[in-house]
């Protein structure tokens, strides 16, 4: 365990955690101060290398495999693998800290944990997930999803990038060829643990230090379509317009107020929406708009679809409009671990810090983990929730309480 | 008055009125079989300069005013007029009959009563005014607000179409020197009558000939703005957000509903609505969306129009969202001359016809002429309510049925 003091953490450390996600920052740095680290692109390519250099100066042993995941291990005397971090890449103008946060923080817990208490009974492997965000190719988890075995080469058959780069070839020149590649699962893996920001604000809000993740929400995604009349805005009367936009209206009104009402977890968004013609003297014949509906629970996520379209479907009907609903995304919730959680609670509360049960609104590797092995995950606070931006940011004081306790995680986990 | 009966007319005539509509819109006709006349271009000049030797060959006085505006003269015994006519210029990609039949329903009739009765009392004028819908410059009523003595010089002051010309040189190079062009107010009109195409679908669906129309309704067109904040869909529990497209769709939805319950021949329209930044996993932070209100009641529309300003002020407060609206359009309704209408209600009762009283939805000239002198209009059916567009159409008969009272009507006021 680690037997420093809050008050000499933050004083001491401080300037650790924060001077690493400054270091890993420079690679991808953009002059708005956010950053771009895409799959494979020249900066990841180097902050990986960098990333095993240096855990490599602290005496693990490293290796990739063979799609850009980083690897550094902690050889213990057993042969079980406790796996920890986070991924290395970045949303285009992203922020310092999704991401790198994790594995930093693993690097400087497990770095702690050798110093103070030497060789684990579990080997400890940190790991710089090569891709998550999805933001380069049209695909999420690259990293993750091929420890566990669910990708094969056939998942990037034809894949490329905006600027018409095929994934194939991007791989093959980030040092990780193609024709070497293959499905594989690893089955040494007896646990993941992954420490995130929160990037919403219910943390700071609640003036906490810390989120116990006991689930990540499952997501569906759909578009609904409304086609209705379009037609002029001054000789058509009220009881004869086919409106689309005062459907839409009324669907997204009802929905939200369904939802706040009865559904206290659930979030239900339209973030996009467009008209057509969009014209203000013409009343809109077309309308779609997406709903991205979250929860931690597949029997509620289900229920309240299902309700949803029955809604949508009878305010089309009344207002003779035809509708069409494309579900585009469907990922189940994903229960973690919350044993282990709650096996740490006294501890975490002896130390004086502060938390709460919480379920991740935003997807994670962990959630990818979680379906195949026992997982946790940890959030520490995000100033104003902003995530994704260049503006993201956690002060150095919680993201030391996050290393602090993740330490006492994988002491209880591995040694 | 007209002695036919309705069967000949529909018989005899039904050609002649589709005929001249179909030789006008060979100016400016398109390969979708709309028509484009813009002021002052080419078809348009072709347009006039064709209409003025056919009225010249039916025997009329012609001349053009210092804008544009065509009149055929038909001298009376008293030197009071009666203007009747609409308008030449077209939208882009219009139908062939919006302003055009009214153009030439009012040749037509005219030619026919003075075949019939010769030299009529009062001097009837024949207007085939310059524009009307405003799609080349950025104005409308050119034509019959010059008449009216409402616009100037200054009015035009610095205005460009699209391609960047002038309006003095579009209307200069059309043979009218901006340099002669003053303000003039016409004081010899005693009454303008102007007959048109529904652009509605109201005359169709009540199996009507004709309407008899009372009001031209006011205008009011605003842009709301809503500001609250752009968030991770995710991450933001429903009741921390501030949601600008929940609360667009809340506006729009209880707008509409108090406007059918309480405001029955109101009509608000919520054409344009553009929400930022418009991505399906992001709360949108900012939303502007546009009201078209229209009333024949200038009472009834500035009671609705504050009634809505209260109901979206309480809405944006009640979900902390900042609120902008901003009116950028506001014109007040008109009443047009409803004794003539009723003195001549028994005669089209007689003749076999139907007809209704009712509101014009749209803008027409006879707004403008109706702020200053008596004023009568008329609508013919527009199949499917269908205008602005090569698809708009009313069938030969109803045509022929217009022309036919449109002569009764000059009958009454002329002779």
């Amino acid at each position: 365990m680690c037997h420093m003091s809050e008050a000499q953490a933050a004083q001491i450390e401080v300037s650790e955690i924060q001077g690493l996600i400054d270091w890993l920052a420079a690679f991808g740095i953009t002059s708005e101060g956010g950053v771009t680290r895409l799959l494979y692109s020249k900066d990841w390519v180097n902050a990986q290398n960098a990333l095993k250099q240096k855990m490599e100066d602290t005496g693990y042993t490293t290796y990739f495999d063979n799609v850009g995941n980083l690897f550094g291990r902690i050889e213990g005397t057993e042969e079980d693998v406790i796996l920890t971090g986070s991924h290395v890449d970045t949303v285009v103008q992203g922020g310092k800290y999704d991401g790198a946060y994790g594995v930093l923080a693993s690097y400087l817990a497990t770095k702690r944990l050798v110093e103070l208490y030497g060789k684990p009974k579990k080997t400890i492997e940190v790991v710089s997930l090569c891709e998550e965000e999805g933001s380069r190719f049209p695909l999420t988890y690259w990293g993750s999803k091929n420890i566990v075995g669910e990708y094969s080469p056939m998942t990037i058959e034809g894949m490329k990038d905006k600027d018409g780069i095929p994934f194939k070839q991007a791989m093959t020149e980030a040092g990780f060829p193609f024709l070497s590649y293959k499905t594989k699962k690893r089955s040494d893996i007896q646990h993941f643990i992954e420490i995130h920001i929160e990037q919403g604000s219910v943390l700071e809000k609640s003036q906490l230090d810390l989120g116990l993740v006991s689930h990540i929400v499952g997501q569906k995604r759909l578009t609904v379509t409304l086609t209705g009349e379009s037609n002029h805005a001054g000789t058509t009367p009220m009881t004869e317009r086919k409106d689309a936009l005062v459907c839409a209206a009324n669907c997204i009104s009802e929905l939200t107020a369904v939802a706040k009402l009865e559904y206290p977890a659930l979030r239900v968004t339209t973030g996009q929406l467009i008209a057509k013609p969009n014209v203000p003297n013409v009343i809109a014949g077309n309308v779609n708009f997406t709903l991205d509906i979250r929860h931690h629970e597949s029997e509620v996520l289900e229920t309240f679809c299902q309700r949803a379209a029955l809604l949508l479907q009878r305010l089309a009907a009344n207002s003779g409009i035809a509708i069409e609903i494309d579900l585009w995304t469907d990922i189940s919730p994903v229960p973690l671990d919350t044993k282990l959680h709650k096996d740490m609670e006294k501890k975490l509360a002896a130390k004086g810090l502060t938390y709460m049960q919480m379920v991740s609104g935003a997807g994670h590797d962990a959630q990818v983990f979680g379906q195949h092995i026992p997982t946790t995950m940890l959030f520490v606070p995000s100033r104003n929730g902003i995530s994704h931006s260049p503006l993201e940011y956690t002060d150095s004081t919680k993201l030391e309480i996050g290393v602090s306790v993740l330490m006492d995680y994988l002491y209880e986990l591995a040694y």
